[in-house]
């Protein structure tokens, strides 16, 4: 039951983040194996990441059927790019979905192949962050990382959430449910009321000594 | 003895692959070892992904003359790079060859590995699109994705049709002749006529309800 | 005892490495997650890079306390950073320092892993540089590669002296240090006298014939 949801959130979380690759293709005039590559690197680029540092299988390379969603995705947003696109916030919010699913995914498979949960915290990073960061990079967009909202932050504390309850023994399905709402409503806040963390300001070095 | 042929055609597409890396990094005025790196991610970027996601050593580990040959080649290039440069046409109908052995040789392996059609296909793409795109990264060109020139759907082409006739019981000879024909003549119309599938064009997005 | 002195010797290659990432996101004034993300991957980029293509578990998934090295150097970088960059000199001999422990602990991972010696050049080479590539592809900094000063070129001399003197028999220890010496002078003399290899320059095209 747990397994099914987590993987029900997975799909929804690969197809959500599909999305936004296909639209920085729409952003760069891509033709359609552009707006193909670019959902696929996307929706699956931080489930294989953190798949690979684990040492475990790839997940979408036993299971086809994942890459076929990108692409189907890449094929819809290709056609009706303009719909999403006049409603980008829609989008976001799309986005912070996508983003609480991967964040309890991650940590759920880092917790299954033996990590430690500060191991499971960082696979969940990983999962629910490089795919948008290899979508910048390959896009040519300034990356999520320069972005002024909360957004990491918010996969980092679902995960601490569901990494947390399972240490206490709380069940799986509600210590998911409590995961995906803590980044979800995060990322919300950031999202609503443009929330961002203090960055980082020049400040003059230190004065040299006389 | 077609395990050699596959082999043979990795080697040129290696080293093909290599001179385009080293190309970029001539245009950048790179030093010797920028060369090499460059020509080295270029030419087996694109195979090492494809094993890495495979979950099957990595080609180059266990031969390292393949990496030998990248450095050779940027050798090569250092010193000659304006005569490759002059003949722009010529080195893009090289990398066609390189594409086209890369598509056969990326399902090949896909499907070696126990891997599903699909799988193999997306394999081949991955084999043959990826070290460019990390050469274009890496090297701060507009990635290749970009380019209004048929590319990623020759190699698709090519590598559903060798796919397709393993399918269908023919041997693997003719499947890959068949294939990396495909590919190169697809990619081959594309430089030639200066193909482009349609790109995404924005539209005015759907206008506010009232 | 030699394999402490390499574990040393990564733990704070780790933590300089970690330090020049996080100086990359105070330039860019992300806030405190983009700090941890670029010191983490700028620290355990390379040698994550080097462990997949080995086929061997990454180093810091079974010892978690890398990535908290990485964590903590970017929260202290973020509260102080305008300390290292008016000593940004100084920030580039910590550099050194980090770069001539990679590559011996690179290529002495490559040798022990069963990899010939050219592999495991190679390995050191991109235990010691692809961190900072990523760092700079990430951080949309121009990349290393591009530098007018001897690095990589240190790096595969520090390489090339410890994988010999491991051949010719003598003893770990002192081929370490003999390879962290040579990788450090190299280094140390193209920062002290800004020596850079001849880079590769545009030469007129061969003229067409007549």
């Amino acid at each position: 039951m747990f397994q099914l949801v987590i993987t029900a959130l997975d799909w929804f979380g690969v197809a959500v983040f599909a999305v936004t690759g296909a639209l920085v293709a729409s952003r760069k005039q891509m033709d359609i194996f552009g707006f193909a590559l670019l959902a696929t690197v996307t929706g699956i680029g931080g489930g294989s990441m953190r798949d690979l540092l684990l040492g475990v299988p790839v997940f979408w390379v036993g299971q086809p059927l994942y890459v076929g969603v990108c692409v189907m995705v890449a094929a819809v947003v290709f056609f009706t790019a303009h719909i999403p696109e006049s409603r980008y916030r829609l989008l976001m919010w799309l986005d912070a979905v996508g983003l609480s699913f991967f964040c309890v995914v991650g940590a759920s498979k880092g917790l299954d192949t033996g990590a430690g949960p500060f191991i499971a915290v960082v696979m969940a990073v990983i999962t629910a962050s490089f795919g948008g960061i290899i979508r910048d990079v390959i896009g040519g967009e300034s990356t999520l990382l320069l972005r002024k909202e909360i957004y990491v932050t918010a996969a980092l504390a679902g995960a601490v959430v569901f990494v947390a309850s399972r240490g206490l023994g709380i069940a799986d399905t509600i210590g998911a449910i409590a995961g995906f709402a803590t980044c979800f409503v995060i990322r919300g806040f950031g999202l609503r009321y443009r929330l961002a963390l203090p960055s980082y300001k020049t400040r003059a070095g230190v004065p040299p000594k006389n």
